[in-house]
């Protein structure tokens, strides 16, 4: 079941060259009838294909071209919690299918950087390539990769991606800005806004979001209505709860993912604060279920299926020796505008 | 890119065995040097270590047990556009992890059997076993998996599977019971049922357990009441509100899964029917964002997780030669109560 990688003597012990011939003597059947089994083909009776099967394992047979043909596209998560990664998922997924790629699953368990034991199955598998979402690869990881020319797409990236390294998110400062500004438009100014953890260049883009039309609006932003939170329901109905609780609370609440703002419809719930009579939540993300919750909800769509075949496509390009035409690539975010937002007015 | 498995004389053409020793002569570097760069140890010049690369992939050098090495588990879903196949995919990707098996994730775009295209694929990939979601493999492809001794779980068989085909499931027809159970307790008797396509067992199952505790309380179940509805939430919201329009509605709605769930809720929403005081919703599967939907959803727990879980030991189990306790398990159901179900009365 584990690798033999580290133990390159072992087959060599074994095997002169097992050739069809042989193989074909040693199973009392013609050489066609076991290039039949080799290559998968049908037309062979069940048990003369046993028979053939059996002495491939015996003699650790390996077929030509075998470890070549598994053509393998890692894909390495840092967690699987939520919709959003399912998105991202079938994009590579339906991209990797057309390429005959295997696309190999990796889920880190919430750490960000993979650990030595993925590097060294992903170095055995030799991947055509290697795409980590919201995850970081150490410098020695990716030289690692480098070398071997295995190339490598990062998409939403939790650090300054290092020079060159290919990546792919959304036009997250945009996305921002088009929250805030609807919020505005619709006559809030006491907005507040739940962040993710700002290293995170995705969430420091929308928050920056946040504050230029803020900015632009001349409306100064009050440093109580802003929280860095986990990007979690839970972040979201904790900090959405105190956000509630203050003096002066916000009119509007624009949050960083959907998972946050559905927290902050839990937290109004709780309160007795109607949304969006009294509250009105912007998220971020578009996930599916937001345009079946109650109430719907207004919230920036992210385009994390075509995110996620942008990062296979570019894989392939870099794998087939095509230079890419940029290195970063954003796609666009889109307000979309349903039922938990209007104007403010009947709240304190 | 493409398999390269139906032309056989290919590597052996060029082939004459390339030994250590040969790509050292080669590359003009020592033996030992060459083994460090084969088995990706570190303590190489990068210079060095990329002219080795270059000339392993000039000759098409296979590393010993490289193949091998490269142990799969391939993973197929008819469709993945839910968080249910998320928390098996999680649990699967756990089991898998532990031992050092990579999961291969291949998605059918909701057909229900894969095509001649991934079984060939499967086939040169001699994966360590196959675990089937939702879908049924041809009688052709199950012979074809065993004749290679590709060991093959299905998990939620769309069909009756074939005598000894193992699979896993969750205790269906309980989790119908107790989920009507509920509802009779709390008063009702205008109970309707949304089931998926009865010709799948998991539906069917749930269906009967609805029926059965309708007879025992000596309820009479209304064919009206009862649809075979989409398990999405478009099914849910078009058989709701034909339902909420008939003369006599139902005090109380019991879904298949939680998608429809959403579906009825939307379609109350739109009717102005309140849930609960108006209408009581159960949903099945408990995904995580019913419990911060609008009323928190009281629903059916499946253990998809576990599930996942479990059919990858199996697939280890048979992989090593381990006989199956049991060809068939079924993890245990679990009716969460929340907000949405109430005594009846309040409508009509």
């Amino acid at each position: 079941m584990t690798g033999t990688d580290s133990q390159p003597a072992r087959s060599g012990g074994r095997g002169r060259v097992l050739t069809v011939a042989k193989i074909a003597r040693l199973a009392g059947v013609s050489a066609p009838t076991v290039s039949r089994v080799i290559n998968g083909q049908t037309g062979v009776a069940l048990e003369t294909r046993r028979r053939v099967e059996e002495i491939l394992r015996e003699h650790e047979y390996r077929r030509p071209g075998a470890s070549s043909s598994v053509a393998i596209l890692e894909l390495v998560f840092h967690a699987l919690e939520s919709l959003w990664a399912l998105e991202i998922i079938r994009g590579v997924e339906k991209v990797a299918r057309e390429h005959d790629l295997a696309v190999v699953l990796t889920e880190m368990q919430g750490r960000l950087t993979p650990g030595r034991a993925w590097t060294e199955q992903v170095l055995t598998r030799r991947p055509t390539g290697v795409i980590a979402v919201f995850s970081e690869l150490t410098v020695a990881q990716q030289s690692q990769l480098a070398t071997r020319s295995i190339p490598l797409v990062v998409v939403d990236p939790t650090g300054e991606p290092l020079h060159q390294t290919p990546s792919v998110g959304a036009t997250n400062w945009n996305g921002g800005l088009a929250a805030t500004r609807h919020l505005l438009d619709l006559g809030h100014r006491r907005i507040a806004m739940l962040s993710g953890p700002t290293q995170w260049p995705c969430c420091r883009a929308r928050l920056d979001g946040y504050r230029a039309a803020m900015d632009a609006a001349g409306v100064p932003v009050d440093p109580d209505l802003v929280r860095i939170s986990r990007l979690y329901v839970e972040g979201g109905l904790a900090d959405g709860r105190e956000l509630l609780d203050l003096p002066d609370p916000p009119t509007a609440i624009f949050t960083a993912n959907d998972l946050q703002a559905f927290g902050v419809y839990e937290a109004a719930r709780r309160a007795g604060v109607r949304i969006p009579d009294e509250l009105s939540v912007v998220g971020f993300d578009d996930l599916s279920f937001t345009r079946w919750s109650g109430p719907p909800m207004t919230t920036v769509r992210q385009p994390l299926e075509q995110m996620g075949a942008t990062a296979a496509r570019m894989i392939i390009d870099l794998a087939e020796g095509r230079p890419l035409e940029q290195p970063r690539i954003e796609l666009t975010t889109e307000l979309v505008v349903r039922e938990s937002t209007a104007p403010p007015g009947r709240h304190g």
